[in-house]
């Protein structure tokens, strides 16, 4: 007989794409889980061995995988679920506790692992772009309105926040991203920089780049992080960084 | 003969505190290191060895630590300058950068290798509190205006940002972040959510939660990484996340 009170459900960030870029404490929870959750290319990256179940799923499929997660620990399951970067931005620990929420019976033993989350790798391979007070965006309207995307890109611009931006294209709103660029032209300088990071730690990376007058909509997709400088971000060599005063 | 373009500099991250959570790539660049620069609890984090130099200095000492390491690098070593958390948040890389423009002659092989930064570590202790936009800023004045500090506040709470505070506290300006509570108090209720993190990832972390109405200036201190929520974070069982329609 299994003994329920052992399961537990971890959420882990595997990182953006390196395994280098992995933390050893997510390489132990996947050693020691019995099921792995997440969606269908984050769980390839999970290598097969016996004891271990896969279940992989669609995008979108967040608070379905969530609560199936919180099933199987009842059960007495050691449920890894995995999102890629940081677990805790954009991804899938949010998701967790609002199927939690719902299940409030369901008792648990949950941990968050934190992981690498693509702005910061893709900061790092460009230089020091966030290297002073910034902010982090979901381009992404599928759970709030693109009013408020639109309202928040204008209060970071006036903050003089550098920015990071996820989900920045995707082919269901391939004219939003334009907007956001079209809103940072109204109230930054055309020097401005922007670092567009495509498939950062992987072997296919690109890191571009430009300056806003030359940014154009289709340098993004949803495989890129886009960093956008402060007013002080500048170049150094191939390198460009937001210095600490500001 | 030592071969002067074998020389580097790697800026890396070691993450919050606790080893497993330092990545493969960092282990791998403090093995290969000649010569480890940083400030002195950081150097003191990596083990000594054979054949490796160990520089530690100051607080504040940023620009030093940097042309130093690019002057080994030029003469042929292999430098690591360690940073804790990520080192492009608030920590070495920006340094190094700024240290680079005034040394323009100096050839030299520089990487930076991203770690867990605080934040996201706390955010993860406490459950997902940055599970939506959010922004970053550090509370010292030592590099730019206070004016400036409580300006970006202000704006991060008019976007309805979670924010994660750096250096929210130190004895030289205790009165600061009271001001900074004052600014929070003014423009949201007094039920927002605040977690204190001290710590986070060693045997002393402290996780606390607590209302704004009720949070005090002496919660903090220059251990602690402050996270405020958005107007919808909120409590499940032990946990404080943010939904991540918002």
């Amino acid at each position: 007989m299994r003994a329920p009170q052992s399961g537990w459900v971890i959420v882990a960030g595997l990182g953006p794409g390196a395994s280098s870029m992995m933390t050893p404490e997510v390489d132990r929870a996947l050693a020691e889980a019995t099921d792995i959750i997440g969606y269908q290319p984050y769980v390839a990256r999970i290598t097969p061995r016996q004891g271990l179940s896969r279940h992989a799923s669609d995008n979108r499929a967040e608070l379905d995988r969530a609560h199936h997660a919180l099933r199987l620990a009842a059960k007495g399951r050691r449920v890894v679920i995995v999102s890629s970067g940081d677990p805790g931005v954009f991804a899938m620990a949010s998701a967790l506790f609002e199927a939690l929420e719902s299940m409030p019976q369901l008792e648990a033993d949950i941990r968050i692992l934190p992981g690498i989350t693509a702005m910061l790798a893709a900061a790092a391979a460009a230089g020091a772009p966030l290297g002073h007070d910034f902010c982090a965006i979901n381009l992404s309207d599928n759970l709030k309105p693109f009013d408020l995307v639109l309202k928040r890109v204008r209060l970071a611009a006036e903050a003089d926040f550098a920015m990071a931006f996820y989900n920045p294209r995707s082919n269901t709103r391939p004219a939003q991203f334009g907007e956001v660029l079209a809103t940072l032209r109204d109230q930054c300088e055309p020097e401005r920089l922007i670092v567009f990071a495509r498939a950062v730690s992987t072997p296919e990376q690109v890191i571009r780049t430009v300056a806003l007058s030359e940014a154009r909509p289709e340098m993004a997709d949803m495989r890129t992080v886009v960093i956008v400088g402060s007013s002080r971000t500048r170049r150094v060599g191939p390198f460009v960084y937001t210095p600490r005063s500001a």
